[in-house]
Order: structure tokens, then sequence, then C-alpha cells
């Protein structure tokens, strides 16, 4: 039928097409039929919904649809049942255990990233691939089909490096620091970083404490092209947009196939035009990989599918049973950050796990000779050269260059933990650390979050505060001492924690 | 937070729920996700849609939600967002291929019931189904869930009878022959068919040409208390509801994981108190069972659920490789079954299956000796009792007793295929005859369909009609039409089927 484009103030995450009841009589359709939008030589897929916010002859449009594709109002499209995709097929193939062609990856995803899958189809894949999994050639072909049906990178810098963290360890500032130790050296690393899923903060939440993480990829090549590095959001750009989708079913379902893990971290990097990439894999209690013999089995894929996408990648193997620094939460984890640049100075926990990364990227990337990385890490951060890199980077990113840490607000109720014995600190629990974070406020109250006091290891006397919360109001900090009470995130030999007082 | 119901004209399939961006910021929700109505002690759940088509304060509902629940306009409710339902744990355990206990399974059928899992849970569930299978005791608990979260019926007549045949034949309007027979002779047969799904009729849409299909389970109840029997729209009740949501994965997906399929009918059995149950498994090319072996391993499935519900259940292996009888369509199908109701007679692929199945219930049923129980039938059938109570039980649903089969209208709009050389008739296709009869408009348009004038086996002479087409418009003659000439539906000694004109 021919309509009318009429855009309706709704987001749907369902790229949501409405019609009036009158027209889905005449044309048979039903609601939630997958439907097509003809304009010009585009095709716009959605799902239907019948309904008299639309008069008979118009078609309505949610706005997710217009994130996507230019519609305007009035303008006069097709609008057609879509009938299955062919790519449904090949879902059916690995279901039953199947290998899949290149071709037919690719198809799966130019589906996806054309909304022509939906929920069903693309849940059902990634269970497919939960189960059955994917071997190599199809990690790689996949990996090159999420990077190709988005935006890529290319800049006129070489080599470019990269870093990556696997998810998990709370306070993981470490690559704030490493970026501008690498680009002090004069290597090219322009970093894209995710915004906390499941976590207090991810890298993107920190750095917008003090500059701006949102740039289109135009803006991301002057800034990188000007001072060799960036710290930015990479969900703002569309880079391997596929994975942006199918990561909502992995959400839903709590799981992580492998191959999809490995597609999304390298096709990302691959979009990007990274060349030697850094895969930081934290281990241990509470973190994505917890033994050892998992990190290898991982790394050695991590390795094998850069070789298949040409790019040089080197994994670096980190502790990650608890957290790093002293701090959770984007304004806490901005300041211990930033003081860190500054000082050349912070907890052990960050300082040796960023210029650890830092060396091993000097010397993937030909600036420090193989085992003199990490000590030209130390003095590049030491120097001030690290700050000053990352004070340009601040500034090319919109921020104020001459921000002070202690400047930075963090939420100002509090509460206080203290020990409620002496003795010695066996275990804090990196879940419960997040989760008493995101009760909190953080990710979204920037000012919200944990310090720590002190660390596995360390002897405290009863009374001796362990860590204070931080929120930005009293609802907020009320719910996250219910949670530590119930979570007990810090354990002195065996004893368990409880509440004695305020500080 | 508290809200107002505002009831918005739209169907979207999945139970939307909307608020308002500036509600949406303060709740920190985000499109799409599950989010719990709470009006007394019901909990209702959706997915959200953030728009401006409701105030601050306000909450608006899709009309699918008011189909199961009821909300008054102006009634104020709590919106909350809903966490994870447990039961994703269990859908989880089904991936990585562990038998689920039974109330496991419970507790995954109540939470798809209750609208708590959605598309992509629920496409996760199946799929994990379609790849690691379910064994007999999950099969049994899924089925006894499935029935126990819907309506059940309770007749006070027993024995209670029921047939059920395996889609995929084109023209199969036997039952409709099948249930007055056995209530003829004094048996409860109250027997639920489907609509078409990817068939040209199903069984509810035949009779709905001559009488009423949609009725509550009292109404079921006091027409199966009157005359022994029904021929309704199992769809309308809300028997197994459960099974209607999964379908639509399944649907999506072309698949049907054997578990799945034998719980899905089986549930609406013991739903229905059906205490003697026969299966029919036509077998052949181009239906849902294409060899015996599979339709013997089927039919075992059958008889060890049975048992497990306390059912006695038996399987008919029938021949399922060309259409049943000389019509395809809901009014042809009318017209033919009850022709051979009121005559006795008709085509030999109708009247044997017919009664043969109908000897089978009659004999389960103790009111015909065994071997006895085809005879019996046949002579219910040609004495014109069946006839009688056919009558009885169209009257009951709202029908004209007095109706005349050639009185019921067919699509006037028609184009006959003719041999295109002598010789025998070696293959009536299946599915291009389903095909071609969809094309025409059936099973929307009532009118619409095939008449077949010969089946396999049979001698023709070049120009000889094979079929006609029947379509209620020009507009889908001509596309039955151009699919039939694509698809070749009848194949005569190798020759390709060919147009050769009007008759």
């Amino acid at each position: 039928m021919r309509a009318t484009v009429k855009i309706l103030d709704a987001y749907t995450d369902r790229y949501s097409i409405f019609i009036n009841p009158e027209d889905a009589k005449a044309a048979k359709l039903h609601p939630d039929d997958l439907v097509k939008i003809e304009s010009g030589k585009r095709s716009i897929y959605g799902s239907l919904v019948i309904s008299s916010f639309v008069q008979p002859g118009e078609v309505g449009v949610s706005k997710d649809v217009l994130q996507l594709y230019h519609l305007s109002e009035g303008e006069v499209v097709e609008v057609v049942p879509a009938g299955t995709p062919e790519s449904v097929r090949y879902i059916k193939k690995k279901m039953h255990g199947e290998k899949l062609r290149k071709v037919e990856i690719e198809a799966i995803v130019r589906d996806i990233v054309d909304r022509k899958l939906r929920d069903i189809e693309i849940s059902s894949f990634v269970t497919a691939l939960e189960i059955n999994g994917l071997d190599m050639d199809e990690i790689a072909a996949l990996t090159i089909a999420m990077a190709e049906t988005g935006d890529m990178l290319d800049i006129d810098r070489k080599p470019i490096m990269d870093v990556h963290s696997i998810g998990g360890v709370p306070g993981n500032k470490t690559n704030i620091l490493v970026v501008p130790i690498v680009a002090a050296a004069g290597l090219t690393i322009p970093k894209t970083s995710s915004r906390a899923i499941t976590s207090a903060a991810g890298t993107a939440d920190v750095v917008e404490v003090f500059a701006n993480v949102t740039f289109s990829l135009d803006e991301i090549k002057r800034i990188v092209e000007k001072v060799g590095a960036c710290l930015v959001w990479g969900g703002a750009l569309n880079l391997a947009p596929a994975d942006d989708i199918t990561i909502k079913a992995e959400r839903a379902l709590s799981i992580d196939p492998t191959g999809l893990m490995l597609a999304s971290i390298m096709s990302k990097k691959y979009a990007m035009g990274s060349q030697y990439v850094l895969i930081d894999i934290p281990t241990g209690k509470g973190v994505k990989v917890e033994t050892i013999d998992q990190a290898r089995a991982l790394a050695r894929d991590f390795i094998e599918l850069g070789k298949r996408l040409g790019q040089y990648v080197e994994v670096a193997i980190t502790y990650g049973g608890q957290p790093i620094g002293h701090t959770v939460g984007p304004a806490l984890e901005a300041r211990e950050a930033l003081s860190a640049l500054m000082t050349g100075k912070g907890p052990g926990s960050l300082i040796e796990k960023a210029t650890g990364l830092a060396g091993i990227l000097l010397e993937m990337g030909g600036v420090a000779p193989p085992g003199a990385g990490k000590r030209m890490a130390k003095e590049i951060l030491e120097s001030g050269k690290a700050w000053e890199k990352m004070k340009e980077i601040i500034e090319a990113q919109g921020g104020d260059p001459n921000i002070k840490p202690e400047d930075i607000p963090v939420g100002d109720k509090t509460y206080t933990f203290v020990a409620p014995t002496s003795g010695y600190v066996t275990a804090i629990h990196n879940r419960a650390i997040t989760g008493i974070a995101r009760a909190a406020g953080a990710p979204e109250d920037k000012g919200a979050g944990i310090e720590l006091y002190v660390k596995v290891g360390e002897k405290v006397k009863e009374g001796d505060p362990l860590f204070t919360i931080h929120a930005e109001n009293e609802a907020r900090l009320e719910q996250a001492i219910v949670y530590a009470r119930r979570t007990e995130p810090i354990r002195i030999e065996g004893m368990v924690l409880q509440r004695i007082g305020n500080i």
C-alpha cells in the first residue's frame, strides 16, 4: 500500500511501523508482522502496530527508526509485508550443528543490521551459538561481517595500537593511564570504550566525568590525527552495529557465547583500523574468566583470530581477583586515574597494571626494546609526559585540561563500614562491590561509588574503616547500605562483616 | 511509580506499556524494558514504550493487554521495573543439555503465560528444545503444565473421545465426518480444531462456513452435554495458552521440536478431559511426517505420553501423499463434507479414511466389537444417522440444519487447468496444491480453493480438466494461476504441466 509518513513520538526499541486497522485489514496484516517501508531505493524493516494513532493511508514510524534512517513527515512511501528472510535457513543450519559458510554468516549479519531479523531470530541464533559454537573460520567471517556492515575508521598514521580489557573487575580505570602513556611515546592509539552494562563504570563513563566522549568518526579522526590518541565512547559510533543488537538477547539470557564475544571485541578493533592489539584478560574469582586455563584458551583464540584479520595480537593475563585501585564509580575513578597521571603515583594495583600493559604496547609498537617496555612506561608516567599527553586528549575532547582531581564532585551522602574485628583481609568480592556501587546509583549518578581503604592481605584493627559508600541522595545510599550488609563485600579472616556505626 | 491507566487504541501483540519520557527518565527505564503493572493483587507484565502519547503520571496499555486482563481507564496502578525471571536459569539449563525438573518446566510455562518471558527468552527455549530435545518425563511435565495454566473442560459424560490429525494434507475434512459418526453411536466427542496456519483450511475454517465455531468453554459444555459432540475452534478458548505463544517463535524459525509438538497437541486433549484419543498421522511426500518409520516413532511417543497423562491413545498411520477427497479450501471442503454426510457417498479417499478412523474410535469407546468398528461406522454414515447427528451439531452451534451443500457459495472467478497430454497421473504435490489455494485467497476468502478432478493413478486424456481454481476476485485468481504454472501441482507420466486455455 502507498502511505504518507507520520513521525510518532514513541521509542519502542523495535522499529515500530503503525498502520490503521482499516489498512491492516485490507492488506491482511497482523500485529507484529514484519513489514517493509520502501522509500526511494531504501528498504526499512519494522514490526507492525495496528492503531488508530494513524489515519487510513498514513504510516507511522517510531522515533527509533529515525536514529538510523532519514524519513520525512509527509513523504510518500510503499508499505509491504516482508517475507521470511533467507538467513533464517542459516540459523537453522547452525541449530542443527552444521558449519556455516562465509556468505551465510554475512547474510545473517546483514539481516541483523537491516532489522530483517528480530528478537526471535536473533535469540535463536545466539542460543544456537551458545550450544553449538563456532569454529575459527566462522568467527573470522563473523568478525569481518560485523565490522563491514558498520562504519570504519581510516586514520593516516601508522602503526595503530589498541588495548581492550575483558570486563568484570570493579575499578578498572587502567586504560585511562595506558592510552596517554602509549601516545606520549609517539604511538597512535584511538581507544573506544563502552559504558557500563552490568558494571559500576565503563571507561567511557569515567572519562565523561572530565571530557566529552561522544564524537562522530570524522571528529575522532581529527582528534587522533592531532594528538595521537582518544578516549571515546564506542557506542555513539556505528561500529559493528550487529553487536549492539545481538547483545540485547545475550543480556536477557545472561549468556555470552565465546565466538560471539571474540567477534564482538575484535570487529570493533578491526573497524577502528587497529594493527597491534593488546587484550587484557583479568582472571580471578568474580570476573568473567575465573581460571588461568580458561584465560589461556581464550588468549589463543584472540591471537589466532587476530592472524585471520591481519592484526598482531598479544594477550596479558592479569590479576582480577579484587578491584583495581581504591575507587569504584565514575567520579571516584576519574579522580584516582587523573591523580595517578598527574603525580605518577597511586595504588600499586593500578600503577603496576597500567605500566605493565603500556609497556607491552610500547614493545609491540617498536618504540621500546623487548623487555624494556614497562620501565619506559613508568618513566613516561613519572616524568609527567603521560599527564601532558592526557591534557592534550582532554582538551581535544572538549574538557578542561587544567582540571584538578580533587575538584571533581563526588556523592556527598556517605556511609563508612568499619572492621568488626582485627585480622587480615582475606577477600574482597568483586560482584558485591559492583552491586553496592550500582545500588548507590553508579553509573548514572556519576558521583556514586565506593572508596576502598584496604586490599586483600592487609592487616586491619577492629574499628578501622574498610570502605565508604558515596551516593548523590539518601534513598540510594540507604539501598547501597542494605545491599552491603547483605553481601558482605570484605572478609576479614573468616569473620562476617557487620555494621558498627557511622564514622 | 503510581500512574493512571489510559487505554490506547493500538495492537502490538506484545503487551505494550506506554509511559511518558519524563517518567521514564525518573524511573531509569528504557524502551522495551520488561515492566510490571500492579493492580490490586494482579501483576501484568509488558514491554515498555516511551512516548508522549501519555502524560506524566499516566500509563498507557495497548489493547492486547485487555484481551487477557481487565483494566479500566482511569484506574490507579503501580508501574515498576520487573527483574529477570527465575525461569531464564532453567532455559539456560536446557541450553547446556541438562534435564529439567518438573518444577522448572512449570516455572517456564507459567512465566510464558504470564508474559514474563518474551520473544527473546521463548525463542531461546524453543531453539534449545530443537537442539537438545526433551525426554518423556519432561514432555509429560510440559504437557500437564501447559494444560493447567489454561482453562479446562469438565463434561459430565463418559467416556470422552477425541481425534486429532497431524497437519499437512490438503483437503483433510475427514474429522467433519468422524465426529458425527462417533457421536451418532452414542459416544461423546468434544472436538476442538485449529484454523489454518500454513494450510489452505483448518477444520475450524471449514466448519465455520455452515456453523459458528467460536464459543466459550461453558457454551461448549452445554452443546456437548446436549448433542454429544461439537466441532469448534480451539483458538477461541484459553486451552493451553502457552502453546499459542510459543508457536509464534516456532513459526518464525520454521521449526517444530518434537517434544513441543507432542505437548502442544496432547495438552489440549488433556484440557478437554479426553480419555480416549485417536491420533491420525498422515504420512507421505509433502506432509509433516514423510516416512513410515518416522510415523511409527512418533506413534510410540504419543502412546507413551498418553499413558503418563492417564489417557488411552491409539494412532492411525494414514496415507497422506496426495489431497484427501476432491476439494481444498473452506467452502469447497464444506460442500464435500456435508454432501458425503448427507448421501453417505463421496470420494473413496474421504469415505474410507473417515469410516476407518471413526471405526477405531467406536472400538476404543466399546460400542463396536474389535474388528467391527469400520463396518459399523459405514452403516452409521450410509443410514443417514451421521447426517442426523451433524444437523443437531449444526443447530446447536447456531447454523442452519437444513443447509444444502450446493447452496454454499464458492468463488465465482475460476480457471481450469487441463491435461497437456494423455497418460496416468503420477503425482499430486501437496505443497503446491496448498500454495495455489492460499494464493487464491484461502483460508481468509472462504470461497477460494481448488476442485480436483483427478487423483493419483487415474488415466487422463489430453485436454481433460485436471483442476479448477476458485477465487473471490480476479487479482487473487491471477496470483493463483501464476503460482500454479510455476509449481506444476499435477504430474502426468513425467510431462510438465502447461496452460492450454480457459474452459
